[in-house]
């Protein structure tokens, strides 16, 4: 495949340890190029974030990618988020495990949000340019004509404030995949949220409520995804830092999901096949939805069908409800396999 | 179809309002023959329901059908069931909307549980003998080799019993079609809790670990079905007591309706689905799952996904999540008009 039939990808990321495989992940798939990271919080602190991505960029091989500082809060939060004591145990106390990395951290070139805003209606534009042009290539087509992959793995905090400042968005964006929710099994925080709903409910209401396209990759399949430690093995086998790095910081993800989920036999992939499914959403089986976010009482974080859109014909949500896990854990393989033992990687 | 080739179906009801309607679709399928129908507690009590369901039964001139009477109460409950005054309000006080209907009422031929476990031995019996004299019709084959259709449309209270006195009939029962849980939608109970689980979550709990394979007929669909009072006006015009019986009875369920539920122009056809769905299954589109009832909190009575059983290929519940809502509406108006207006209902 081409350099320039590459379609862009910005990914928002609350940079812990499955947004550090999801970043490989992508760095390491031919079909997109990664054009600009934008920072959350929730995993960690956004300025914790912010560090974090450029570490890894830098570690990677990837030092001129930008990074954007997001929103620090959720919609309703009147303090700049700070991670409580038990996502500081899950993600590690800098949201890699404890593994340090250096860093040339540079300034954030400007806000996420802005620059969100500012990338769909650049995509809107360059899209209705190829249209007049008689061109409809990988780059600017698809079916919203927007021009760009936009994957949040974290709260969805920057794409509500994108959506109120600029409604029109939810008409203008491609269809977003993004990391969250639980539509058919427990959630992760409480019995019925998943945490990055749960960091901000309000914003991934209004999300899911202003008619944009979404594809939600929530534990119903993120749970199905499963590393264990001989991969992380093989990682530190390639004799590179970054695979040195990355099988340290999994295996204290890993240690951290055989104390929670033992049944389960490693860690989920819960940001990795968020990316992979808006590469590839043949990787995913879909139920079409209308979805809610409960706000109030004891399911506060809830993701569920809107009894009150339950029979409209037009579904704003494909939620991913099956996934070929076989499929999709050999393709992480190969590519996160292909970052971290690469050249240009430290 | 001849009468020879319809394959035997046994209802278990809590006989209100959308199981007297359930019990007339049943009635005006030519692919079945209702053969008996045990009762449970639920939308009204045991003996109520037992009550009613003779009453409807000779209304609709099919006074020689057995009606067992099931358990009056949950597995944990210490005293029978009587219907909170919510659920009172909701069926009526009798349960059939405060519609009278004379009934010569006999005295139910035996316990509920009891009839259950005969009946799946003897069907599974017949199915062996099927098999060895190289038979495999619809009356006794199926895919496990049992020969008759088990709907319940009420709490899962007499399965649940039936399973722990013969553990076998999970792996000689037919696949169970019934109404209840809510997977993808908000309960109708609580915001986790639908009705029937509800009522004896101990019992959904067990039957649907235990194995057994079921179809689930829950509020993600049942909420997609609904019925207007244009169809309670044909039914009224038809001329007869059955008629008029269930569209006054229907009109006050779904005065109810309008009052819980504005936004959906009528009420739901819970029950009535679960038996069409049983019959026709291609009505009706099934996510597999191995679910688990919540037992304790406030989240008690949702039927979820089983975390520990989320990765095995085997899935025991098929979720129905989709329906083809405007074919299963024709198929109910013609099978219920087809009974109301016979000339052997009164």
């Amino acid at each position: 495949m081409s350099g320039t039939s590459r379609r862009p990808l910005v990914l928002d990321l609350d940079t812990g340890i499955d947004d550090a495989l999801a970043l490989a992940y992508a760095l390491g798939s031919p079909e997109v190029e990664l054009v600009a990271v934008i920072c959350s919080y929730g995993n960690v602190a956004v300025d914790t974030a912010v560090r974090n991505t450029h570490a890894l960029l830098e570690l990677l091989g990837y030092p001129d990618i930008p990074v954007y500082r997001g929103t620090d809060r959720a919609l309703s939060a009147s303090a700049a988020f700070e991670p409580p004591e038990g996502v500081a145990r899950i993600h590690g106390a800098n949201g890699l495990g404890g593994q340090h990395i250096g860093c040339m951290c540079r300034r954030a070139p400007g806000d996420g949000v802005d620059f969100l805003v500012r990338s769909a209606d650049a995509g809107t534009q360059a899209s209705r340019d190829a249209h007049f042009d008689g061109k409809n290539d990988v780059k600017t087509g698809g079916a919203r004509g927007s021009s760009f992959y936009y994957v949040p793995t974290g709260p969805l905090t920057n794409l509500a404030s994108a959506l109120v400042r600029a409604p029109e968005l939810a008409r203008t964006l491609p269809r977003v995949t993004f990391m969250g929710g639980a539509l058919t099994v427990p959630g992760n925080v409480t019995p019925c949220a998943e945490a990055n709903v749960h960091n901000d409910p309000e914003a991934a209401d209004v999300v899911l409520r202003l008619g944009l396209p979404t594809r939600m990759i929530g534990l119903d399949v993120t749970h199905q995804v499963v590393l264990t430690r001989e991969d992380t093995a093989r990682w530190r086998a390639l004799g590179t830092s970054a695979g040195v790095l990355f099988a340290d910081m999994t295996d204290h993800y890993i240690d951290i999901y055989e104390q929670n989920n033992p049944h389960m036999g490693g860690c989920a992939l819960h940001d990795p096949l968020a990316v992979a499914a808006a590469i590839d959403p043949s990787l995913v089986g879909c139920l079409g939805a209308n979805l809610r976010v409960d706000l109030e009482g004891p399911t506060r974080g809830r993701t569920v069908c809107d009894p009150e859109r339950l029979r409209e014909a037009q579904k704003t949500c494909e939620v991913a409800v099956t996934v070929d896990a076989p499929r999709f854990l050999a393709e992480f393989r190969k590519r996160v396999g292909r970052v971290l033992g690469a050249p240009r990687a430290r």
